[in-house]
């Protein structure tokens, strides 16, 4: 039996915020002490409840520091890594001039691999610990970003692109070898270690009906597996959808027809979706990724978070950062961003909403609750270490870094997602162990 | 006579790319020489070119870095510096809740130079030189403001706020105490050294129409001092001002009748301004700051560069943070925002307009062409030296730190204004001298 301990304050959300009071959603210990067991969570209390009990096992402690479970990403695109900050288009123009030409070089299975490395890197420095990620339309391209992964034993799923129209031909594949190479990488990687497959049609515009149709096949015969794709993001694109399938009641009717929206299903944006729309998701308690730097770095429009939290009408949402689209890694920034877009629709988020949504919800949108998500006992134990002070302005903004109280919490959170970068990330541990420590705090860590 | 050379690579405009073409606005020297004489430009030029010429002058050299001169931030409050990122509300009650409690600490000279010290360190930090801004309305906060810029040796403009009603009674004063302050303000520092006086009426919600009508003929007594001001930031508080002033034509006739729009006066957002509002701005050649991290912040809702920076209707445009309404120091990251507010629009705006607008721009919408914003010779060398690699994932995105030439750089700028922050900012120069350097160069530089 391997035990550890970790001593800070701690911060997780065992249930919504959005539906119950912070009382009932909110956990906090302003001095607490979580247990692990073989990189699984085994108990979280307060230090001075826990610290007999386990009196043998090593601490190591973090002053003035806030831990939290590791952030979420429900969407992001691995190869667009390097082409993060492209100028002047919106979606479909954009995919053209720079994504497509991007796409191309990961048919090299070594460039795809130094992308993935590096990839993974920048997520675990931005304190992001499980991501769905778009690969590109190559198997080695999965390939290179499951082993790396792998590597670093890191929860993550992902999947090749399927995409048999409208992108150049040698992105191209066909609604049979799609079929085939994602059958194939689903017994080789899904459930591999940590590692879980998502069959990803890029969107319907790149999807011909029987590649479509095929997708829904093979989800149907690996129903455990995750279903990824884009839907309603930009008033161009859904018009384009209408016209390419006429026959379709709109733009998820796509999708529902081909048999790709249940319960594992992850559609990113959403942007555009009716109301009609909205219900289905619900019923079908599809989740949606919610992409909030993208849709305004790429003028897409303002999601109706409201509408996907309502209670008559609840649908799964978690964060994405759409990396490429997007224009940070950051989750930070990311809820910050999001609140920008509630701000706009005369709305609102507070940071226990939008941490929920950056952790449990991002797990709950990934069907992943039972598995992480917070420090319940059983859950693997992928958490990150905060400075709520990191830079002047926010050690000016932030005069504690020890909250006493939820109030106080709110406030001190508030101000760390609205300021926050990388920088307020001192480390990052997956299953227990460090994975990343921050240069700038090296020198403080005390493990005792 | 005192010379000083910096060679590296130089980037700054010679006229507003929104109306001439990037070849007659945009200037480059990838291996230019900077020659400054007692804190001033003398010239600049691509090295070959020059070097010959001053080749007894000791060169700094500045390799792998862009060159442009200061940062202008065309609003922010000092105040309000560490209530950045306040929870939840739009303008009215974020002001009632937030910023007049804070507001209330400026009444203790001692705080108000110790805020002032820190915030003078972060405008230096984040690349910004020369600022205009909001004290409080107690004129020891401008004492203590301007003692602060004047040990810097900085050029800012600044003002006492005039506010005589709904605002607690703290914090409020009289038309007659806000005209006799004022005047004795602008005797002692308007000038005095590099510092300029702006009359600075909050807005028209907490101004009496006697307040306002003092504060025109103080701008009649001293024609060359500002006025600064908020108009048309969001829908409620147009609403407000439509009540308060029911003989009014509008919210900038408030200000027109009391004398108040002219061209040094400055008014922040402008986000709500009517066809007719924006014509009578451009006719009297006023200035709009654009404040997009704050519009999105509050919700105010999404400014019309276009219109503003249309051929027919053409008023100054500068670029302001805004802070604490705003969420960050960074004209880099303020232009960032400023782009996804283009995008939101579905209009778009290069990396050289953004620049522009956070340089010449701003300089020219604070009537300061002739002093400052580029590296004319006679200009007073405030600038700022970049690293446009200065992540890993910068690094990656923008592979060779000098661009060849304009459309490298658009490129490198842009990413660099979407990605970049005060990691960014190497070194900043004021009149030549060095104010601030990051700790993580100081390693780097190379003096020979």
């Amino acid at each position: 039996m391997s035990l550890k301990a970790f001593r800070g304050a701690f911060l997780d959300f065992i249930d919504d915020p959005f539906y119950v009071s912070e009382a009932d959603s909110v956990r906090y210990f302003s001095d607490g002490l979580l247990i692990l067991e073989n990189g699984k969570v085994k108990a979280l209390g307060t230090y001075d409840s826990l610290h007999q009990t386990y009196a043998d096992v090593p601490v190591m402690t973090y002053p003035d520091r806030l831990i939290l479970p590791g952030f979420i990403d429900t969407h992001i695109h691995f190869p667009q890594t390097e082409m993060i900050a492209a100028y002047g288009e919106q979606l479909l123009e954009w995919l053209s001039k720079y994504t497509f030409p991007i796409e191309g070089k990961f048919e090299d299975k070594a460039y795809a691999q130094e992308i993935a490395s590096f990839f993974l890197d920048e997520l675990l420095k931005h304190g992001t610990t499980t991501a769905l990620v778009f690969a590109a339309v190559y198997p080695q391209s999965v390939d290179a970003f499951f082993e790396e992964a792998s590597r670093r034993h890191l929860r993550m799923i992902a999947g090749k692109v399927l995409m048999d129209r409208n992108a150049p031909a040698f992105l191209t594949d066909t609604p049979e070898s799609a079929y085939a190479d994602s059958k194939r990488l689903i017994e080789k990687w899904h459930k591999h270690d940590r590692l879980l497959y998502a069959i990803t049609p890029r969107f319907a515009v790149t999807s011909s009906d029987e590649q479509l149709r095929l997708a829904g096949k093979l989800l149907a015969e690996f129903p455990d597996v995750y279903m990824h794709t884009h839907i309603s993001e930009n008033v161009n694109e859904v018009a384009l959808v209408a016209e390419l399938f006429p026959d379709s009641d709109g733009y998820l009717d796509v999708y529902d027809r081909a048999g790709l929206v249940g319960t594992k299903s992850v559609f990113a944006h959403g942007v555009q979706l009716t109301n009609a729309e909205f219900q289905r998701l619900s019923e079908a308690r599809s989740a949606i990724a919610f992409c909030p730097t993208s849709n305004l770095f790429l003028g897409s429009g303002l999601f109706n978070l409201k509408k996907a939290k309502s209670v008559d009408c609840p649908v799964k949402v978690g964060l994405g950062t759409d990396v490429g689209g997007g224009t940070s890694f950051s989750m930070l920034q990311t809820t910050s961003e999001a609140y920008k877009v509630t701000q706009l629709r005369g709305e609102t988020l507070s940071s226990f909403q939008a941490l929920f949504l950056a952790t449990l919800g991002g797990a709950r949108a990934l069907s992943l609750e039972d598995t992480l998500g917070n420090f319940e006992p059983g859950k693997e134990a992928d958490f990150i270490v905060l400075n709520p002070r990191a830079t002047p302005l926010m050690a000016r903004r932030n005069p504690t870094a020890i909250a006493p109280s939820l109030p106080e919490l709110a406030d001190q959170t508030f101000a760390t997602m609205i300021l926050g970068d990388d920088r307020v990330i001192h480390a990052t541990y997956i299953m227990g162990e460090l994975a990343y420590e921050n240069e700038a705090y090296k020198e403080n860590a005390a493990y005792k």
